[in-house]
């Protein structure tokens, strides 16, 4: 039997490469040789559990079942979290089949995802092809970070004219200055200390404060803030930053906590803020996002790793420690 | 010199009679002789500030400034909050000079009101016309009340065929059910226990729910919320209530409260639910809050009380003690 390669999760937090039969590509299935993977803040969920890592690929078709008639072998494409869905919900309804009600969220068991590995086996139907003009490695991820910045973006009418906070500078924050910049955007970046600046201003913002030492209420950036992509691990001081938020802007929440959102509640009535929770795109706007990105040539700043126990197991480590920039991506070698 | 009576509170929280000089009626001036005033649970701020209390007006045009051209002497007017306006902030250049960044919000200093008294001095551009089929008494409690609920369903696409939820039947929630569920909404009611059940399914709601003994996880609605409109006073068990939203769903804060907003985060980004504060509403939807409440006969149920001393007293103690069913309305004797 002809068996792949496949990264999981373990018991003990390791990383462990293991071989699974490749099954027989029946029905809308498509078998794809995996040519890059990136590492995302919410892989390190899934490093305790014996499941697949990662849910920002890129690969090339090498097979194809009898039923799939858009894609074919050759086609460059990705992918992110995805599983078998009911069709039937407002989710499936909608595009978002990864949220389908029928299963858990964050649930191992219910969750499908690999990026990590040398194949995969995905239905046609959560693959996206990938445009010319963004290579592999760039594009893989675009299919978590992208699709989770630019969502917030585009399904919540973020307008050109927008004045666009982005706090934390990171996996996704580095895409969102980008997203947010080519989409017309004025783009103010928010990070604790100066450490970043220049990156930041590179990337497309147009102003960017270090927030270390500011006290609630000292905080003045001129024109207030339409929208605010808050990006960072942490939650923000928000008797900081809601004085900056504009009549009507909104909040949305980016990463995933464990904790409570905790935030003034005056504050919020008295300007009209809505605070708004955001995930993964719907196909539709996923595709619109690819698409993009090509065509403003939007790419992730990318530290690359070999996709072996030892290059995964060290990309970790580099993300966990608060030192990647920004974003690691995985190599087969 | 003519004077005319207005109701102030005061350091001790005493409810005064004074006389105020009536000033020549100057510009784009209204002087106004008040017909009925609502009493509204935000009311109870200013009663130990010295100010002119209540700001749910209606009356009548008894004299206008010269370069008044939209009202005339005998139209029936109502009115809310409002002051001076900059004319120039985000606020005023959407119609909701109300909370011009000029003015601090809630502060007694900064914010105009007055409908408790026996006339009153505003702008005209801050007084809406009355619509031929409602009362005065009936559309007082609009001004504030209904704006304030009317704004959160149509200035944030609330939909007709969506379900909404409102939690709490007093001044807001009693007119919440009514435009909901005249919009074509859905509309499912939560109260602590069975006491208002009846009036609530009367007022237009398909479904109540008593909340108490349910505990979190256990509530089952069927058919999930796309909006809830949070009009009570504390703030709800928010593990028990947002399983009960669908994804994409709005949850629009209404009450004024000092404490933090503390709810699951997770909860939020998984069904991509947002946090709307919202206000009474710009000046244009005012207006056609009051064209849809008389069309379709939408009114405050009121407890009339007599607008003295003794009688606005005892109405603040009636909505204080939580047995005001369901807006108290101040009349003129």
């Amino acid at each position: 039997m002809p068996t792949f390669t496949v990264f999981k999760g373990s018991n003990e937090g390791k990383v462990v490469e293991s071989q699974t039969t490749r099954p027989d590509i029946k029905g809308d299935e498509v078998y794809v040789k995996i040519t890059a993977s990136g590492l995302c803040g919410t892989d390190e969920h899934y490093r305790h559990t014996d499941m697949a890592l990662g849910h920002e690929g890129a690969g090339v078709v090498e097979d194809i079942g009898p039923d799939v008639k858009t894609l074919k072998k050759g086609d460059r494409v990705g992918w992110g979290y995805q599983h078998d869905s009911c069709r039937d919900c407002e989710w499936c309804l909608t595009g978002r089949e990864t949220f389908c009600e029928q299963r858990a969220m964050y649930s191992s068991a219910n969750l499908d995802q690999g990026s990590m590995g040398s194949h995969a086996v995905w239905k046609a139907g959560f693959l996206f092809k990938i445009p010319e003009g963004l290579s592999d490695a760039d594009a893989a991820p675009l299919m978590c970070g992208g699709a989770t910045v630019y969502n917030a973006l585009r399904m919540y009418d973020v307008q050109p004219d927008a004045r666009v906070g982005v706090i934390g500078i990171g996996g996704l924050g580095h895409l969102a200055i980008q997203f947010a910049a080519k989409m017309g955007c004025d783009v103010v970046v928010f990070s604790n200390t100066e450490g970043k600046k220049d990156e930041a201003l590179k990337l497309g913002a147009s102003k960017f404060v270090a927030t270390k030492g500011i006290k609630a209420g000292e905080l003045d950036i001129g024109r207030k803030l339409d929208a605010l992509l808050v990006t960072a691990s942490v939650q923000p001081d928000w008797k900081l930053i809601l004085p900056a938020m504009a009549p009507d802007s909104k909040v949305f929440l980016l990463t995933v906590s464990p904790d409570d959102l905790v935030i003034p509640y005056m504050a919020l009535i008295a300007s009209g803020i809505s605070i708004q929770g955001s995930l993964v795109a719907a196909r539709a706007i996923h595709r619109q996002m690819l698409a993009f990105a090509a065509h403003h040539q939007i790419k992730p700043m990318n530290v690359e790793y070999p996709m072996t126990e030892e290059g995964i197991t060290e990309a970790f480590d580099t993300l966990r420690a608060g030192n990647m920039r920004y974003r690691g991506v995985l190599i087969p070698q």
